[in-house]
């Protein structure tokens, strides 16, 4: 059986991974544990409420692990002011990374220019970050969904993310493929909610997602390792 | 059988009601209804995300329903910055009404005095508007519930409020009563959540809810007319 790169037991998910905590109930102490879990698997990033960034900032200085924060977090229906406000505090606090959630009545309502022109603002906000887009997949359809990933291209946005993880549903294999369609590698795609082994998130990087957003990273790298082992 | 003016059937509860939209779904077109059936049925506010507020401060112009908005919503997570600038834009557009959600980890953590700070600051960024404090009851101790309900009270604002309606549970009888209790009728009680009666409606306000938030606010005053008119 021919192994790919993305499908090769050798290659360690680990820098796929957003190990992410974003429970309102989400502690201090969470996040210093969740921190200390990313620098021992080297993941990608975390992604953490805003209150919690400088503490992940001192946490994680020195390590390969980026500080991802969110941004109308989950609902999106935050003033354009605000989003450029707490994207330019977050980007001065440390931040690498910044994962927005549209207006997603406006998406709804047909006006994608409105929806680019908010991400643009965003992107301009934070010149050093990376800007990660969420669309909320579950309440769009198709042509929606097109129309916004060529706008998250357009602002200048570095990724696509389906799902905040608070909708009624999480990433699925054929919005992650569709998205990667449209974008052409010219963004990333990030999938995200309901992705909890390592199954899902070989399945999510087959169809074209280069990130994913699991507060299960730990579980999953675990997972890596068993089958590796077992190989 | 005697009556008290709570329950009394000739007292409309129209101006106990927050008529709220909160979904993150919420389009420009449904906002425009809502506060067409708040000054229908003069409800005592709107409650919507932030990005509408400049229409419902048009549509509401002259009417008496004040428009009351969200900060930290719903997870409460953001940096108290964020919440400070936030709740001054919203002032600043027309919001008669905050509703801030405290960061909740805080509260579960005990540090009751960083909570009251960051509520203080909130209270001192709208000085011409009442600020209502969402404590998240679902996720919270009975302790942890009377220590808030006097951070609340102690910082200033106007109402202690059950819950987002976000959590895996809203407002309960038991809940208004403990909060109404240690208010002392120092702040008001907003009860929200899950409230989709007449009957629940009037529970609430007998337990000591002095402000009732719901989306079903139409079908509770059709309730209420069909209630008196039955008399």
């Amino acid at each position: 059986m021919p192994t790919t790169a993305l499908n090769d037991i050798d290659t360690s998910p680990a820098r796929l991974i957003d190990h992410s905590l974003l429970g309102p109930q989400t502690s201090l102490v969470q996040i210093e544990q969740l921190c200390e879990e990313a620098v021992e698997w080297n993941f990608a990033a975390v992604c953490i409420p805003p209150a919690f960034v400088p503490r992940a900032v001192a946490c994680l200085y020195g390590s390969e692990t980026a500080v991802a924060s969110v941004v109308g977090f989950p609902c999106g229906y935050e003033s354009t002011l605000a989003k450029v406000q707490q994207t330019s505090e977050l980007e001065s606090l440390g931040c690498a990374e910044i994962d927005m959630v549209i207006q997603i009545g406006q998406a709804i309502a047909g006006d994608f220019a409105l929806v680019e022109e908010e991400i643009a603002q965003v992107v301009l906000a934070a010149p050093g970050a990376r800007v990660k887009v969420i669309i909320e997949c579950c309440y769009l359809d198709e042509l929606q969904k097109i129309a916004l990933t060529r706008a998250v291209a357009s602002a200048g946005a570095a990724y696509v993310k389906t799902s905040t993880g608070f909708g009624p549903s999480g990433a699925s294999c054929a919005d992650v493929r569709l998205l990667a369609q449209v974008a052409q590698g010219k963004i990333g795609v990030k999938a995200a909610g309901g992705i909890r082994s390592l199954e899902s998130l070989r399945q999510m990087q087959e169809a074209g997602a280069s990130r994913i957003g699991t507060s299960a990273g730990v579980e999953i790298m675990q997972q890596w390792c068993t089958a590796r082992r077992g190989k």
